[in-house]
């Protein structure tokens, strides 16, 4: 026992020492909890691989009760709520992310972000409100999770959602 | 004679058995006749081929008569109008991929699809309008046929047409 | 001396007669100087590689002095400025593979563009806008220019730029 607590100890100093915390890791340290991922109603699915690559199906930012973030930016939410709903969004994927792929460790890139704002026609910071997906990533992924995006605006979501957001993972062989 | 009867009766029942449908006879079936893949007229291509991988462009909705389905959902079409734009516009895909690959049952997968509905900032029902697309790739391509999506709305699409959706499909070596 | 001018001169003929010109040679003819391309602020990247794929990020339309072309087509812009704020979206993309290829023959293919035209609801030239995008594309790159693409609108984009487009990019190994 005396040995193997040795062993235990000697590996949460390195892991410490090389600051390699575990995306698990990180979402436990930013008090997330996540959601079971949500599954599709109708015929498609949340994700599918080609080679390493995962796409994965557009998602809408869900509360922890359940319920969904809506309205338009520049009338019925500001640029703070906006970013909080991406977060969400970005915590759902991570969601299908550890279904998928079981260990999050296997996440090797977050390739591709195309994020979508739900929107007046005047507002204009969609970025900031992307932001909040982005920033989470790398959150939790650290290097890892710096992608490629398109933070755009349209007129109309699904059930009147605040954000949806699609995205690619590069995956460990 | 009587042998080759036999063995095209046996494979036959085999086929039946299996459920092994190709996807030209599941189109068959379902009384839908090919178009001939529309050319875009400008300088871009209907389809890129990268490894195994094909990215097809954009399409409408081109009803059998060569005209487009426009107007905007929430306004000028009703969301049973949308899904029928949607499929009409997975027909126009398929033709793409049957253009491209020859053999149907070259398709390994339909990957992910970007479904773009044309509505006012009200309409809500992207999805029900997609669907019109899902369930028309599953009908045809089976289990092979679902794959990730994102559905989601705008404010303007070329010509007006109702629908726009682009798609990845991964193909056999 | 009078060798290595003879075989200059032999290879210049050659790449006259094969029409070979490289990508950079190309820009030069026409008159255009890549900017550098502008770093992303927030958290995420311009460009992420997979195998042999590039994905780029969205971008906007820079003009030479640094400034964004904004405005909505429908209303603030005309289709010809439109055009020219896609051309100017595709030169800063151009600029993003250059950085991180250093030689543009190592592009092996532009596969698929998704183009954004931030429009009122009543305009449908999408496509003749996104053309400027496209049509720089081919000048710059041949036949390895020409990509699959959407061409939607979008009633809002960040800073009210004219247009956004992403890109998804084949490289040589």
């Amino acid at each position: 026992l005396a040995l193997q607590c040795g062993i235990l100890f000697m590996l949460l100093v390195l892991n410490h020492h090389t600051g390699a915390q575990t995306p698990e890791q990180n979402l436990a340290k930013l008090g997330i909890t996540l959601p079971k991922a949500s599954q599709p109603v109708a015929n498609y699915v949340n994700c599918v691989r080609v080679g390493n690559l995962l796409f994965l199906a557009g998602k809408g930012p869900v509360t922890p009760n359940g319920t969904y973030i809506t309205g338009k930016l520049g009338k019925d939410l500001d640029t703070a709520r906006g970013y909080e709903a991406a977060r969400l969004v970005a915590i759902g994927h991570i969601a299908v992310l550890k279904a998928e792929l079981g260990d999050l460790r296997k996440v090797k890139r977050i390739v591709k972000v195309l994020g979508l704002v739900n929107c007046t026609d005047q507002f204009t910071a969609q970025p900031k409100v992307i932001n909040g997906y982005s920033d989470l990533m790398v959150a939790v992924f650290g290097e890892k999770g710096k992608h490629a995006r398109s933070a755009v605006g349209t007129n109309a979501l699904p059930m009147n959602i605040a954000v949806e957001a699609e995205v690619i993972v590069e995956v460990e062989e």
